[in-house]
C-alpha cells in the first residue's frame, strides 16, 4: 500500500497549495492582528481562532483556565487575581488512520502592551501591508505563526490531503507574563510527540532558550511636603541605588564562570529589565511610594528558588546602604515569569532528533539553505513541553523585527517560507492521510 | 462717638464668643474636611462653603475660573486643560459705616492628593479627633484656616458686632499647584488694605516664602524587545543621571553666594522634589517612555525665565552624556507652578507694618508670647496680593503636622488661638460696628 506522502509529487503540490493561498493567509493574519490581544483583552481574538479552527472541521476545545487546576503544577508562575479572562483554544484534526507521530502546533493570542500611539507610524491595531512587510502590534509576536499553524494544515486540504496523526492546533494565553496558558493545555491533557511554536526568530530553530523571572518591588516610606524634604523619604530616588545594584548582579550572572554551554558566545545572555515604574502622587509632595517592575533572566539549568534569594539578598544588601530603606526594607513582589531555561539541543532522545531532522529537511527543501540554530536570550512556552511534558519542543517562526517595539512587522515571504515548511514537516512527521 | 472697639470689656468678650462657638467651630472642620476637594473635585467643598457664607447673611459670589481672563496676568502659571472644574467662592460682608480698612480672609479649598490608603491609620476622608488633633488630608493645610476666618467672624456677629469695613472671605482653587485661583480673584477686582491668609505654620508669621517651578521632564526612545536589550534604550533608567544634574543645580542655588537675606540662617532653603515618575508599559519591553515630574524652589528676586533657562541648560548638558538622550533630547514641560517668591519683610509700607502690628498685639494678646517670623521654604497665595497688587498678605495659621503626608493632623487648640487672634485682629484692622 502506498501512502499519500510517498509520492513524489506531494512536496510540490503542498507548496504550490499554500501560495494558492496566501492572500487569504495574509487577509486572515490581519484580520487577527486587528483583535487588539493585549493581556485580559485576547477575548475578541480567541472567538476568531475558535470560529476559523470549527469552519475547518477541527473539533473546537474553548475553556477558560482555572487557577485551581494549575497553581501546584510545577512551571505554574504567580499572578496577582482571577483568570476570568483567561481563555484557550485548541482545534483538533483527529487522524482517522493515526500511522505518523502527533503533533502539537501551539502559538500564543496575546501581545504586549502597544506603548505610545504616537511612536507607531501607524495604528498599531490597524494592520497595513507595505512591500513584504505588515506593521501591527502582534503581527510578528506571534500570530503569523498562528498563521501559519492554521494555513499549512489548509494547504494539505486544498489538495485533499489531512496529516496521518493527531495535530492539536494551540492558541494559547498568557505566553508574554506567565506561560500559564500553555501550562493548562498539559493540565488538560494535550499530549503529543513533538510541538512546534513558530515565534519569530527568523527561520532558525530554537536550540536554548533562557527562563525568566519577574518581581516587582516596592518603596513605601515617609512623605512630607516639600518644604521638609529633609524630613520626607523620597521613595523615588531610593530606587535608583537598588536598580544599581541589581545591574552589578546582572553582571556577576553573565559572568564567563556561570555561562550555560549553549551561551558561551552570546553576548550578553541575560539581561537585567526595568520595564516599568511608578511612584508619587503630588509634584509638590516627597513621594511616599514608588513601584518598579524587573526581568531578569536565567540559564537553563539555573536553580529558580536560588535565585530569587540572590536577588533578595542583594536588594537587602543595598537597602542597607541607604538610610531610608535601612528602616523601610523594600518589600519584593513575585507575579509573572517564574520560568526555568529550557535547552532543546540537551534534548537526547529519538524523537528530538527525528524532529529536528524533519524540520531542517523541509526547511532545506524551502529556503535551499541549511538549517541554523540559535540559543536565544527570551523565554517561550516550550519550556512546558520540554521540561515538564518530555516532550520536543521545536520554536521555529518567521523573520520579524521590532518585536515588543513600535511598528513592530512581519516579513510576509518569511511568513509564506515558514507556511511551507510547517506543512512540509507536518507532512514528514504525522505522514499524510487522504482528507 | 464711641466705636464699640473701643470698649475695654470686647476683647474677652470675643475671645469667650470663640470659645462659645469652638464646638461648633471643630464640627464645621470636621464636616469640611470630609470634603475630599483634591483638584478637580473641590466642587462639593465649594457648594459647602458658599451654602455656609450665604446661612451668615455674605453676599455669595461663586464663579468657574474662565483661563482667558488670567492667562496674561502676571503671576499666571500654566496649566493643562481648562477650568470647567474650577470654581472659586467668595463671601463678602459690606460693612454699613466703613471706618476702619478693609481685609480679604483667604484660603484654599484643594487638598494634595492622600496617597496610599494603607499609609493612613485611618480614612484620610473621614476626619477623627484624637486629643488636640484632628487627623485628615486637609484638615490642617488649610481647611483649619478656612473655619478660623469664618468662624472669627461669627465671634463677632456673636456678640453682636461686624467688621467696620468689608471683609471678602475666599475660598479658592488651585493654590497646591498654580496659585490661578487667588489670581483670579484678583481679576475680579476684590482688593482690600490687607490679606490674611491661615495657612498652617504655627502661629508664625511668614516673612518671606520661596517661589516654586514645575516642570515635567518626558523622556522618549526606541524600545525593544528585551531578548536585545542593547538595541533598545531604556527611558526609565535614562532618567537619572537627569535626576543626579538637578541635585547638583540645586545645591549650587542653594549656594552661599545666592542666598536671598531672609534665607541666610535657613538649613537648605530651596528643595528640589522629584515628585512623581511614570514610565513604561510591559515587564519584559524595555521602556520607551518615561516622565518624571519636579519642582524646584526659588528666592525671592530669583528671575523666574532665567532659572528656567538654567534648568534647561542643565538637562541638555546632561542629555549630552548618555548615549541615548543624546539622540532622545528630553522635552521640557511647564505646567503648573511658575510662582515668583515674595517677601513680606521687604514691604515698607504703613499698611504693612501696621497690618504686622495689629496681627503681632492679637497674636501677643492670645498666646501670651511675642509673634514669631520666619521664612518659609514652600509658596503660598500671598504672593499674588503682595507683588501684584500691592496689598501687604499675612500668612499666619495653625500648627499642624503632616502636611502633605500620611496622617495629617491639626492642633484644635491651635486652631481656637488662631480663631480668637483672628477676631482680635479684625477688631483692630477692620474697627467694629453693630452687626
Amino acid at each position: 500500500m502506498t501512502t499519500p506522502e510517498m509520492e513524489p509529487e506531494v512536496e510540490p503540490r503542498i507548496r504550490a497549495a499554500v501560495d494558492a493561498l496566501f492572500d487569504r493567509e495574509v487577509a486572515f493574519l490581519s484580520e487577527l492582528t486587528a483583535h487588539p490581544s493585549t493581556r485580559g483583552n485576547e477575548q475578541s481574538a480567541q472567538d476568531f481562532m475558535a470560529r476559523e479552527m470549527g469552519d475547518r472541521g477541527l473539533s473546537v476545545d474553548r475553556w477558560q483556565i482555572d487557577l485551581d487546576d494549575i497553581r501546584d503544577m510545577p512551571g505554574f508562575s504567580p499572578v496577582i487575581g482571577d483568570y476570568e479572562d483567561a481563555v484557550n483554544v485548541v482545534g483538533t484534526h483527529a487522524s482517522r488512520r493515526r500511522t505518523g507521530r502527533s503533533l502539537i502546533l501551539n502559538g500564543h493570542i496575546d501581545v504586549v502592551p502597544e506603548g505610545p500611539h504616537d511612536m507607531w507610524d501607524s495604528p498599531p491595531f490597524s494592520p497595513r501591508v507595505d512591500g513584504d512587510w505588515m506593521y501591527g502590534r502582534g503581527a510578528g509576536d506571534m500570530k503569523a505563526g498562528l498563521a501559519a499553524n492554521i494555513f499549512a494544515l489548509d494547504a494539505l486540504r486544498e489538495i485533499g490531503l489531512a496529516p496521518g496523526a493527531d495535530v492539536h492546533v494551540q492558541s494559547v494565553v498568557e505566553e508574554e507574563c506567565t506561560g500559564n496558558g500553555a501550562l493548562a493545555c498539559l493540565q488538560r491533557g494535550y499530549r503529543a510527540d513533538a510541538v512546534l511554536i513558530p515565534e519569530p526568530f527568523n527561520e532558525t530553530l530554537v536550540t536554548a532558550q533562557v527562563g525568566v523571572i519577574w518581581f516587582q518591588v516596592h518603596l513605601k516610606g515617609v512623605p512630607a511636603h516639600v518644604a521638609y524634604a529633609g524630613s520626607g523619604a523620597n521613595a523615588i530616588e531610593a530606587a535608583m541605588p537598588l536598580i544599581t545594584a541589581l545591574h552589578a548582579m546582572e553582571e556577576r550572572w553573565n559572568g564567563a564562570e556561570r555561562r550555560h554551554g549553549d551561551y558561551g558566545h552570546v553576548d550578553h545572555p541575560l539581561n537585567l529589565n526595568i520595564g516599568r515604574i511608578q511612584g508619587g502622587d503630588w509634584t509638590s509632595s516627597v513621594p511616599a511610594w514608588c513601584v518598579f517592575d524587573v526581568r531578569m533572566g536565567v540559564f537553563p539549568g539555573q536553580d529558580l528558588a536560588e535565585s530569587r534569594r540572590e536577588i533578595e539578598e542583594v536588594l537587602r544588601a543595598a537597602a542597607q546602604d541607604s538610610d531610608f530603606l535601612r528602616n523601610n526594607q523594600p518589600e519584593i513582589v513575585y507575579h509573572g515569569f517564574m520560568a526555568e531555561g529550557y535547552a532543546l539541543s540537551q534534548d537526547r532522545s529519538t524523537a528530538a532528533r527525528d524532529a529536528i531532522g524533519a524540520l531542517g529537511g523541509a526547511h532545506e527543501r524551502v529556503t535551499g539553505r541549511a538549517l541554523d540554530t540559535a540559543a536565544i536570550t527570551a523565554t517561550t512556552d516550550a519550556r512546558f513541553f520540554g521540561l515538564y511534558a518530555d516532550t520536543p519542543a521545536l520554536v521555529y517562526g518567521p523573520r520579524a523585527e521590532a518585536i515588543h517595539g513600535f511598528n513592530e512587522r512581519v516579513d510576509l515571504e518569511s511568513l509564506r517560507r515558514l507556511t511551507q515548511t510547517t506543512a512540509l514537516f507536518i507532512a514528514e512527521w504525522c505522514g499524510l492521510e487522504d482528507a
